[in-house]
């Protein structure tokens, strides 16, 4: 079969490789119906992070599930399932308390997983799934083709916006920022809105995400940034700043910005992995009791919370892909973004 | 009168000073009945933080009203108040959004206040209170003397220990470890048992503390720091830790001690003021999706939800309080705490 390969610094290669197979009973084998690219995947494709041997890559992806291990008892063969970008197992102590990135058990797509099998990156025409039963939701029926971008946004950036929103505590009448305009970002408007912030403004300089943050539910857009910015956003609330600020990027700038645009006692919910640092600051977080929550999103355990929202259409996060492109065309779809020519690349194998 | 000042490093005396004089028309003059020594002011008299000029010090008080301004409407002469460790107006907006500690017009004891008066010290005979109205709660009538210790925690140590545990989102079931023994982490076990955690570990190498640590509702001590600390913490909860940690210190051991004792999902709750660092290590919270939570007690905000079970009975942090004396001893009070002879001294004038 073909899947996405990263050798190194912007090489990336559709290659031919081995068919997956049933390996741990517990595993199933899933064809993909459709992946994307994450800007995270940007950090191995710009070099930032040293790609030392070539691997397989790609950690969102929905699809057909074609064969089952004879212990998989929930998924079925046929269903149309979610992934999230990691594999789980749903039923360590981590994943009930909601904490499913932190699973005992579970691994990351593209990596030599613990049960002694290779998982799959997302980019490719199958997958095998570790832990199927936890890992993998079946929509309840074959669900609309229309539906597919908003149903893949659940495998990650749906799910880690929703997740920077409650780990800010969003609620009804809060008043929101969100730092980063990227799919994230946007999806973290979003979940702002369907939590009930009263108001929302979304940081951003690029019109046409602008335009996708109004019509998530961005009240406000703020094109400035560091000084004048926290300065807009206070003006904006009381002097003082917003309850609740969705750091959405992961650099030391963006968190500086989030920290200094929550008011004292407010939370900055943060998604953005922090590549390589920063540090936080303890000095300020204190004076003003800010509170700061948030990391790797445990999408997983959002899933059946968003996904009735997603079928009903009552959500639309689907609308962060602006480009699709078939799977040949993955090195297209890098560059793309790689370039900022696209929010979020959707590919078909 | 007699009030203390701070010298410099180990020179703390009692001295003759101006009486107080009513100046905003908004403040009142309290006739101090109890005060104490908080661990924070031994960073003056130990020399941590330079003295650079002779300064007023004391930021725990109850007392008597002896006279009021003109324009106070709620606080009546003759009342007995508890004063929080700042003044605040209790009308801004942090304020009203339960962060009195930012105060918009507030101040700290010992300081220049904004409203160009001089803000007393808590160590003395008498104190003018800015802002009398929003800074001083009355008890419903005059307190049985017996009280007096613990209603004089709500100026600080039982609030900040509260604090530590509302932050951390401590409530019915919760597992919950303290670090930290002295008056301020053994006041965080009482309002986690308060608050109704299930399991309180106390880390606590003393037996006098650790038996008031019991006493307040501990159902562990563990005595290992470091390493060894983490190892029994994790051993304890399904090896993944608790959901709650109580930094009550605010040492860069301390932080880390209660970072690595957390389980993923949980909340660090922090008041131990950090005293020039450290700074928060991102990337381990960010994977293990640990909140930090807390800062600078508003202790002003709960003294009305904590002052009932003082009064009543049901709670009794004044058992803090293991020394006694009168303000003329004031050296003596420091010297016992600075060389740990007591966890906290209470000073009557």
């Amino acid at each position: 079969m073909l899947a996405t390969v990263l050798y190194g610094e912007r090489d990336i290669r559709l290659d031919e490789v081995a068919e997956p197979v049933l390996s741990t009973g517990g595993d199933a084998i899933v064809r993909v119906v459709a992946s994307c690219v994450c800007g995270s995947d940007l950090w191995g494709y710009r070099g930032i992070v040293p790609t030392e041997h070539a691997r397989r890559i790609g950690h969102e992806f929905v699809g057909i599930v074609e064969e089952v291990g004879s212990n998989v008892n929930r998924v079925r063969v046929g269903d149309f399932v979610i992934a999230p970008f990691y594999d789980c197992d749903m039923t360590c102590v981590n994943c009930t308390n909601g904490v499913s990135t932190s699973c005992l058990h579970g691994g990351w797509w593209g990596a030599d997983d613990r049960l002694g099998g290779f998982a799959d990156g997302g980019q490719g025409e199958r997958v095998r799934v570790p832990h199927a039963d936890g890992t993998l939701v079946s929509t309840p029926t074959q669900p609309d083709p229309a539906l597919i971008p908003s149903l893949l946004t659940l495998a990650d950036v749906m799910g880690t916006g929703h997740h920077a929103a409650v780990s800010a505590g969003v609620t009804v009448g809060s008043t929101v920022v969100v730092v980063g305009d990227g799919a994230v970002g946007l999806c973290a408007v979003l979940a702002a809105k369907r939590l009930g912030a009263s108001t929302i403004v979304a940081m951003s300089r690029h019109a046409d995400r602008q335009a996708v943050a109004r019509e998530f539910g961005a009240t406000h857009i703020v094109e400035e940034r560091g000084d004048a910015g926290v300065e807009r956003i206070r003006e904006m609330f009381d002097g003082i700043g917003a309850d609740c600020v969705l750091e959405c990027v992961g650099t030391k700038e963006s968190m500086d910005q989030a920290i200094r645009s929550v008011r004292p006692g407010g939370t900055v919910g943060y998604v953005g992995a922090p590549n390589g640092g920063p540090e936080l600051p303890v000095r300020p977080l204190f004076n003003s009791n800010i509170g700061v929550n948030g990391g790797i999103a445990p999408v997983r355990n959002y899933i059946e919370e968003l996904l009735p929202d997603v079928l009903a259409g009552t959500i639309n996060p689907g609308r962060v892909f602006d480009l699709e492109l078939p799977l040949a065309e993955v090195a297209e779809a890098y560059a793309a973004m790689d370039e900022r020519r696209a929010i979020k690349v959707l590919l078909r194998p």
